[in-house]
């Protein structure tokens, strides 16, 4: 009979510059092959993960949780400062969580917090980590648009096309435009989001800040469920995943 | 008869990861060549600078000037916007100003001041950025040692063997370890560095602190002016030149 396994859940965070996305594929190099190879190779097994969610080509997180089951880990703090060393430098482990068999790092996950960094005037230690542009937007008035964005609603209007879920509808929490160290960061929480959705909606608070439109505008273009109505989305390279959220887990 | 030229100081900023160095040198790829290929790209003349100083492999700059010689540049703004759309994204020119056709970038400098970065545990967005230790060494000792570099004196303990300088006395103004956002930073500013001294001093600084020896034996090093008794270098990613003074130029 075979011998019943731990689940863990395990933190990590990375620069996605590297890297072509998240999600394992073909003919390309991905977080979560680094991270299965280096598992797989410490625990002498072939170790897969299950993640709280996507991110794309060169977005970054800060915190993201796996799920991997393996027989109990003895020693955690021995076995994270050995999954680091194997680790690329850009992909690190934080910590180690012993969870119960049906936890799920993408299903139980009730929140999903993202950044997006702009700067302004070119700066050698942001490339690839922020967004540049020429202009200051009107944060005032893109703060007040961003306060449409708040509640349960249906936002496909900043979903990919054609991509299948079953409903466009995601409730949002936060969503606010803040001044930090000479950078404008945008702060964002939903319990889900859509694919590509904070760089759209990005996009879109830019543009009604860059423009003659007013935050209003931005009612009808939640209305209009249409992806056409809304702004352009902004480049992957300003995006962090900043914090996924668990009943059972506690944020540090 | 040539007509005469005007002198410039252009202040660049620099992530030196790529690079081997800020000195042109042959089969290696160095900022003053990127900055060179530019230069003389949109001059349509062939542009050599002078630095300030060198900066190592790996080493960072937020501020480094150097001065080069044109015709007048009619339009600083746009002469700076195309320059920057030329140097890749890890190379930043910051200001261009005008100066008279004696001032030179690195006779004149008066003051030079490092940062030499550690973070404990590890971190994707320091990785080349910052050195990663494990353990926190004692930082009051680590300062108090540091106040003995004050004044001036023979550094010869922290200079790079059989390298050919006139002297090895410099004037040390601040050294200081300070704690910032949970990174610990040391400050040092002098009127001029040896080579590898910044490097050499952070290592036997950081060797006083994680072990047992008193602030007082660094007084020992210095006077045996013998780089053999100093600590080990620290690497040079952790590194960055933040500031280089002149007499008539405005800091910012």
């Amino acid at each position: 009979m075979e011998e019943k396994k731990q689940r863990y859940f395990l933190e990590i965070s990375y620069d996605g510059t590297a890297y072509h996305g998240w999600q394992i594929q073909h003919n390309a190099i991905s977080v979560q092959q680094k991270l299965h190879e280096a598992l797989s190779k410490i625990l002498r097994q072939n170790i897969e993960t299950t993640g709280a969610g996507r991110t794309d080509t060169g977005v970054h997180a800060r915190q993201l949780f796996v799920h991997f089951d393996v027989d109990i880990i003895q020693d955690e703090k021995r076995f994270l400062h050995s999954l680091n060393a194997l680790l690329p430098s850009d992909i690190s482990a934080n910590r180690l969580l012993a969870v119960s068999a049906d936890a799920h790092a993408r299903f139980d996950a009730t929140a999903r917090s993202y950044e997006y960094h702009i700067h302004f005037g070119k700066n050698p230690f942001f490339a690839n980590r922020s967004w540049q542009l020429r202009d200051i937007p009107d944060v005032d008035k893109m703060n007040q648009a961003a306060h449409y964005l708040l509640g349960t609603q249906d936002f496909g209007c900043f979903s990919k096309a054609h991509t299948q879920v079953f409903t466009n509808i995601c409730t949002i929490r936060h969503a606010e435009w803040v001044w930090e160290d000479g950078r404008l960061v945008f702060h964002i929480t939903a319990d889900r989001f859509l694919r590509n959705m904070v760089r759209a909606i990005v996009g879109t608070l830019l543009e009604i800040g860059m423009r003659d439109s007013a935050p209003e505008s931005i009612l009808n273009i939640i209305q209009s469920k249409d992806r056409a109505q809304a702004g352009t989305s902004v480049p992957a390279h300003g995006l962090y995943l900043t914090k996924v959220v668990y009943p059972y887990i506690e944020s540090n």
